[in-house]
This record gives C-alpha cells, structure tokens and sequence, in this order.
C-alpha cells in the first residue's frame, strides 16, 4: 500500500507556518504500520550490531518491534530527568531556547555496535544530540534508520558521515 | 529466564523513599526483552480486539511491538501538546499537583475494542486517566496489560471491573 497516504499533514502545528507530518495515522493502521515494520526489517536483516537506540517517543515506536523482529536489545534515550540512574546529557538548538536529551552511562559501553532510530528526520538536530551521546560512550553508530525524512529541510547535510536510512522521504 | 532479575531497583528516584523498578535494564537485555514480549503475546493471541493503545512513552515499547505481533493497530496516549490533531485531555492527581495525558479525538470510534498497555501498574493514576480518555471516546476496554506490577501499591482497587493482566508481580 502506499504508506505515504496514511501520513496525515497537520498545518500550523506546532507554530504557524508548519506543515507537521502526523504519523499516528500510519500507526494506528495495521497494515500501514506492519508495512512499515517489514520494509526496515528488510534492510536492516543482517546488519552486524548489538543494540538498538530509540529516541523517546516516536522512536520508540519503529525501534521496539525492530528489537523485537531482530533479537536485538532496546536501549531509550530520554527526555531529561526520566531515566533513573547515572546519565550523560546532550543539547541541541530550537528555534528559541533549547532542549536535551540522556541515556544511562552504562547503556553503551566502548564498541558497541548501535543502530539508531527515530520516526522522523527533520533538521536533525535530535540526532545529531543522539549521535553526541552514543559516541560519547564509545559506541560505534553503524546505522540510523528513520520512518519518514523530509528532505526539504536537508538534515542530512551534517550527517554525511554516517549510513542513513529513510524508508520515505517527503520533498516539499 | 528470570525477568525479575535483569529489573533495576533504584532507591531514592525520582524522590528519597522511593524504589525506582528501571526496566532499561530488562529492554536491553534481548534475550529478557524477547520473552517478556513472548509471554505477553502468548496471553493475548486470540483476543479480539481492533487497536492497542499505549501511554507515552515506555508503554510505547510494550506496547508497539505487540501492536505488531498481533497485527493490529497502534494508538499512542501522550503527553500535552504532542499530539497535533483535535484532541481530549484527562488529568490525574501526583503527590503535589496534577498531570494529564491526550489522546486524538478520531483515534477511537464507539464500539472500537481497545487493549491498553503500560510497562508499569503503581498506583494506577495514569491508568484511570488512559481508560477515561478510551472510554471517553466510546471504545470498549478489553484487557489492560502491564509488565510489572507493584502489588503493594495496590493499583488494581479502583479497576475491578477491568481485565488486568500483569506479566511479573512485585510483592515489595
């Protein structure tokens, strides 16, 4: 099915201007979101790593049955003052202020083989701060894997040293 | 395996006097993660039900890769101001203050079977709030699954009329 039409587009949301891609729609559709999953397992069966990282929350939506389908660990990277025991922090820049993001110190240890998910890739400044911390513990990123990547606000430009996937992209 | 032992007490988190149960610890772990999700589609496979729906955000990693397992649907609850459609909101009372939690208005329709999961029962505050938003809505509350419950907080006194499954069970 084509997947690109369960995603619902939300003007104005959360600021005037913007055109949020909603995808709720596409989870809460069970073939749309089954698709979804079949298509990431598909090119990520095989993949030499240890660990998957998902970023808090719609990361953990894509990265958790990916755990599950490729007998992989779930390791989250959190909003701030949600994980309870020792963290390291990193920041990244919005449009007025800021925000961070943690994962426990012992999550990762040096070579660690990590695949990192999320939803969406917008400007990538959540993770370019997730690569911040998985490096930070030693981990090697061998891949980072979105559901949707808009194009048009080229995050990727920052990420040229990295293997990136995007199951959909969505030009503008 | 013994679930139980791969779950991380944290003292004093997120305030002195509590025992924080960390389950990073069981999701990292993949072979602990794996059958705790086994054992959870175990009870539910043949349940008739249309949607899972799960609470932002370590619901969302019971409960999405169930969602997949049983090919059904995933409808996330979530923290205020996340979800960018028309939405309602229901509160629940912390120690000092109140928090609420969201669910899109078009997520459920009346009549809609709905199994909510969280990864925790504590004193169920978070769970009435779910079912008031499910129920709000029309949908039919056919199961509430939880991986740990904490018994000694007695979570269950005000949801007697629901089905409650719990994977493991703490005593205290």
């Amino acid at each position: 099915m084509d997947l690109k039409a369960t995603i619902r587009e939300i003007p104005d949301f959360p600021k005037k201007g913007i055109i949020f891609y909603d995808l709720t729609t596409l989870f809460k559709n069970p073939v749309a979101y089954q698709q979804s999953m079949a298509e990431l397992l598909e090119h990520y069966r095989g993949l030499d790593f240890n660990y998957i990282v998902g970023i808090e929350a719609r990361g953990f939506i894509i990265g958790a049955p990916l755990a599950i389908a490729l007998n992989k660990g779930f390791i989250p990277i959190r909003k701030p003052g949600k994980l309870p025991a020792e963290i390291i922090s990193a920041s990244y820049d919005l449009e007025y202020g800021s925000n961070s993001i943690e994962i426990h110190q012992d999550a990762i240890k040096p070579g660690d083989k990590i695949l990192l998910v999320d939803d969406l890739l917008a400007t990538g400044g959540t993770i370019k701060a997730a690569i911040d911390l998985i490096e930070g513990l030693g981990g090697e990123l061998v891949s980072i894997g979105f559901l949707l990547e808009l194009e048009f606000l080229n995050g990727r430009k920052d990420l040229e040293e990295y293997n990136i996937f995007s199951l959909l992209k969505e030009k503008g």
